[in-house]
Formats: structure tokens, sequence, C-alpha cells
């Protein structure tokens, strides 16, 4: 199906493809094997039909379809439909969790605009791998979904005492404690402007010395959630959009 | 596995249980099958065992379990640990979307303080069927596992017109349009305290009749949620947790 401005529709809006390579006017870009099964078989699309793209560094273009190959797809860029814009500089640090695959945290938080995943391991966390390849297709297609212009960056699982030996001197944190921290928007409030991330435990939570170890960090900011004890993939989207909202 | 005090605990705390049955020191109360099922089994309790007993009316009880019966369980409330305290009049009406089950929905939103799940019926809802029993089993164990001391109400799904025409004089409805509204916070901050609604639309958003009818309403506070385009679950989570950080 297509818009009256010619543009394949999806339910959600246009159809958004994200590709790796440059966007140029007139440089064909060819398409992976995945969305050109897609665009065939799911969205009945033809060759001449106008696909969105974008990857993350040259804005959002029309693109035109070619379908003609076999198997393979391809779409040349024709007119910049949107200029590339970044979204905020907000990481979010999670440990995987049992019961939520890493695949809905990677979905919820690219619609909630982080800019890089990053799982942590804690003593308690009982998720040892992270399928990043698979993370980062959810986010790709999330990103696709949500009008973004980029995918946020997944990284490899790093150990707490590791990801805060090395945090960086001007990126404030804030620490989703359980109880005793002040309000998460009272402390955002007050707390400067600038690059960011969210640091949300396993199930079990922290345990006190990794505990210590956090509210240690000068840029830590503990804040709590509310009177109910959150899941820790609720926590982590609640503590996204209040950073969102106070951010507005 | 028991505590320092000799409560049951799972991994995300203390073993806490909803029943029906009124709640009153040395009453014994039976527990469901389900209940005895997963005590016997997963927690490999025993009678003389101490669960947290909440009805919604009556606080929470320590209670002594009896597993003596074959397959049946029941305890006895011992004493008040914590008084019935009532939290926010917060609704959530939300049109039942294809790829998220209600299950999901209704665990996040319990978690995050919702008194009623009131489904809605809209024209561009595909999902016509809600299983409110099962809805109502997932808020019964997101209340359990998140420190209530109430279940949220689970309605049958209702139309949109007949929402609208019944909505009570009293209760602002927090409507999170997709454009040209103020941001959530900034229009929160402005609102009066009080019982409130968030009204979340299906996959492809509301039709211009029904925006127009919502709109008209004078309990309608319109906001937007941000820049990006939100699946209408992860919409549904972020306003609500910005309405109780505003409220906090």
């Amino acid at each position: 199906m297509t818009d009256d401005t010619g543009d394949l529709v999806e339910p959600g809006g246009r159809l958004r493809l994200f590709v790796e390579d440059g966007l140029n006017a007139g440089d064909a870009v060819a398409l992976t094997e995945g969305q050109a099964h897609y665009l065939r078989h799911v969205m009945r699309a033809r060759s001449g039909d106008t696909v969105r793209l974008f990857n993350g560094r040259d804005g959002e273009w029309r693109a035109t379809l070619d379908l003609s190959g076999k198997r393979r797809a391809s779409a040349t860029p024709r007119a910049l439909a949107r200029p590339q814009q970044d979204g905020p500089d907000l990481w979010l640090c999670f440990a995987p969790i049992k019961k939520t695959p890493a695949d809905f945290i990677a979905q919820k938080a690219t619609e909630l605009g982080v800019s890089v995943l990053k799982p942590v391991l804690t003593r308690r966390t009982i998720v040892n791998r992270v399928n990043t390849g698979r993370m980062r297709a959810n986010a790709i297609e999330a990103a696709e979904q949500s009008d973004r212009l980029d995918v946020p960056e997944c990284h490899d699982p790093a150990a707490l005492p590791w990801l805060l030996a090395a945090w960086p001197a001007g990126r404030a944190l804030l620490f989703c404690d359980e109880a005793g921290a002040p309000p998460a928007l009272e402390a955002l409030k007050a707390a400067p402007r600038g690059p960011w991330a969210v640091l949300i435990g396993p199930e079990g939570g922290f345990d006190a010395e990794e505990r210590a170890a956090i509210r240690a960090l000068p840029q830590t900011v503990p804040v709590t959630l509310g009177t109910r004890i959150l899941r820790a993939d609720t926590a982590a989207l609640a503590a996204l959009a209040i950073w969102q909202a106070a951010q507005a």
C-alpha cells in the first residue's frame, strides 16, 4: 500500500529501512535479503515504489525501489526528506534479566531514545550470555518504526567494576536505588544537562558492595521511582520516560 | 527459603499471596489450587512457614501455612504487617493491540500503580476479544510481586463512544495525542490533583472523528510524549511513569 505521496506504508506509518551504506542522491544502495523478502512478500512492493532509507549519518531519504533481481533488491536515494539530527546522549546500562529477553529492553529503550545499550554483569546477574547481534536487530527494527534517524550502539556485556572504573568524568549516572533517595523528577530538575546514563540492576538488585561502589562515583545521581517494587525492565522504561520528560 | 523473620522469600522478595476472603487474626483462609501447587512444588514450603496475605481491603498479614491437606492448602493470619493503604486513583484506558498481549500491559500497569484497567475498542482496533480473566490473573501476579496492597479492577472492553459519553465529571483524562500538544510534564504540572485516567489508542492511532470527540471532553488534557513515535504499549507505560513522577 502507498500513501498520497507514493510512499509505501505499514499500519504504523511510512515504511522506513535502515541501511549501513552511505546515502547520496542517485547512488543505488543494496538492501539485505531480509529486507528484500519483506518488501516482496509482506509489503507486496514493486519496482518504482518509494521507501525511506536512513543510516544514522546522512538523514532520511526517499528512494526508489528496484526489485528486478531474483532475490536481491536495491533502492536509489532520490531526495533528502529529513536532515540528520542527533538524539539525546543517553546510555542505558542494564543487567540482563532472565524473564525478560534483552529483545524487549532493546526495543523499548530504542523507542525511548537511548543512544547506547550497555549490558552490565553484576554479582546477582543470572543471565551470562547476551546475544548482542539479536539486540541490535531489535534496536534496528524499533528505530525503523519509531521515526528515529539513528540506531543505538549495542555494546558487549561489561562487568560492573570495569564499567564504574572507566566511567566518563562528564556523564551523569541516574541510579535507580530502591529507598531513601529523592524522587526522580526532583533530582533531575536539580541536575545538569549533558550526557547521561540510566543504570538498572538485575532481579535481585545490586548487593551492598556494588551499591556502595555506585554511590561512591561523583557522577551518580541516586533516585527513587516510587513506592512500589518495579521489575528491572519496568524500572528501566520508567526511568527513561521520566528522564526524557524532564529534558523536554 | 525463608528470611531471618521466617517469611518465605522468592528471588524478588517476600512471598505475597492475593486472596479474595476477609483477613482476620486466627481465621484460616483457603488458598487456591494454583497457590497450593506453587507453595508445595516450586517454593518447597512446609506447614508452619510464614506467607504474607493481602486482599485489597484488610492490609497485609503474616500468616501461617497449613499444607497438611492432600491438594488444598490454607493459611491463618497471625499479625497485621501493613495496614491497608490506597494507591492513586488512576485508570488506564487502552485499545488492545495485536502484537502485545494484554498480559504485558496488565503486568506493567499494575506495577506502575493503576487502579483500573479498561480496554477500549476503537475504529482501528484490530483485536476484538480481550480475555479479562487472564488480564486479572496477570494483574494479581504483578500486584503480589510489586508490594501493592490491592489489585487493579479489570473491566470488560467498552467502545470508545460509550466510554466518552459516560466519562465522570471529576476525572481528568491524559490524552497522549501525537503532535501539537504540550509536553506531558508541563501539562501535568498545571493540572489539578484528583482522579485521572490515561488514554492510549491502537496501533494506527485514533481516527480524526475519534480524536475530535476526545478533545471535545472538557476533562481532556492533551499531551505529547516526545518527538519519536512510540508503540501503543510503550506510550502507555511512559505516560503512567511520567504521571506518577509528576505526582510524587
